[in-house]
């Protein structure tokens, strides 16, 4: 059924106003009629079942019929740092990472970041994204929102990192020893329900080795995710897989 | 280090051969100079550390410094069988997958199915996935392209799949039941080194009911990946992830 994410202000009583692009999606994307049944999920991720009252020019009125209970999300928060990539991958990223439960994305500025743009921009590009996720977030039936920080540098990122039960590194090079091969496993094996995970990712280069050994040591630990030298917007879908496969799946 | 796939042809005594595409790439794109390294893999995969001894106008000759041993491949065969997406979701599988260890692609005519093509268009296609699986193979180090089936319908895959050690369908409607939750844990906990997966996907549109119970019928089983419903192109990548994450990192 198709999925609106709204303000809790726009439910009032037993009806939800839907307004701007949701109401237009719902009148000329969809196509829907009054009686139809559509869902609604508010701020504090209930999940309401709604059927269509008043379609009017300007917004579409729905009724609530149910609240559903459901449980899509990932039980422990996954953020993604990344060293910020071209345009498109990190696009592709925000979007395959909500299908894939991703709670938070921080863009890292590191040394070998091309990407650069000023305030301007920036406020234009993280509204781009926020359309993005909202829009992936609909579309796998998630109940919340990835949130998008404000991009920052690996030392804002440590003063950040501080709130994380977790922290790890995806750094290519520990695909060579042996000791790192498990510290994912390590992670995954030992984290709780509720509990959190910061993993940083490198820009299209890669992160340079002092940047690593800085990470190190501010308490993150480097992990490899497997034999083959993955991009950097592929690194990220790995990770978040292999978190809801032990998580979701075998647990 | 650079890498490049090569014939059997092109190694005779200790030396080796680079053409067209590739000799381009040493010489234009990598610039390479005469005593530099790289790697080049042979059809049975084994990889050699090469230094180049010639660089000239229509070829390059390397000759091998040694044999090295390495081991990125995934422990089993994972084949992913999908209802054709359109162009640049079908290019996506194929890029990432490669990265994350596919063995083998089959485009799959499904009812859903909108990409249509014609015979010669089919042989074109075919040669643009093939150079994608190449480039993304050597980006990730791996020793060995995935093959490329040409495409068939679940009728012709029944008669293919009878080579598989496991079979599966991802269906997102099983994701309700909580049978299914298990089906790929079950696989992976069951697979041994050397076993085959063949795993179905749909389309956009996903696989009707009758296409999931005509692969039922035939020995296949359903399996769901995770609670959130993916995007035709992402599901792929959380199965190889997975198997990764288990037969590799967990194992």
């Amino acid at each position: 059924m198709q999925r609106y994410f709204i303000a809790n202000e726009q439910l009032i009583n037993n009806t939800i106003t839907l307004h701007s692009d949701d109401a237009h999606h719902v009148k000329n994307v969809m196509r829907f009629r009054i009686g139809d049944n559509l869902v609604c999920i508010n701020e504090n991720e209930q999940t309401f079942k709604c059927e269509i009252l008043e379609l009017n020019s300007d917004k579409v009125i729905v009724r609530i019929v149910e609240e559903l209970k459901e449980d899509r999300e990932l039980p422990v928060n996954v953020t993604i740092a990344q060293g910020m990539p071209k345009g498109e991958k990190l696009e592709l990223v925000l979007q395959k990472g909500t299908e894939l439960g991703l709670r938070s994305y921080v863009p890292l500025k590191t040394k070998r970041t091309i990407v650069k743009f000023d305030d301007k921009k920036e406020k234009k590009k993280i509204e781009r994204w926020e359309k993005i996720v909202k829009e992936a977030a609909e579309q796998s039936y998630r109940s919340r929102i990835p949130t998008i920080e404000s991009p920052i540098n690996l030392k804002e990122l440590v003063s950040f990192s501080s709130q994380y039960t977790f922290k790890l590194v995806a750094y290519e090079e520990t695909a060579k020893g042996s000791e790192e091969k498990s510290n994912l496993k390590y992670v995954l094996d030992n984290i709780k329900t509720g509990d959190s995970i910061l993993v940083v990712f490198g820009p299209e280069g890669g992160l340079d080795e002092d940047e690593v050994l800085f990470l190190e040591n501010n308490g993150f630990i480097t992990c490899a995710l497997g034999p083959r030298i993955l991009r950097t917007e592929t690194a990220p879908l790995y990770l978040l897989s292999a978190v809801s496969y032990q998580l979701e799946l075998l647990r």
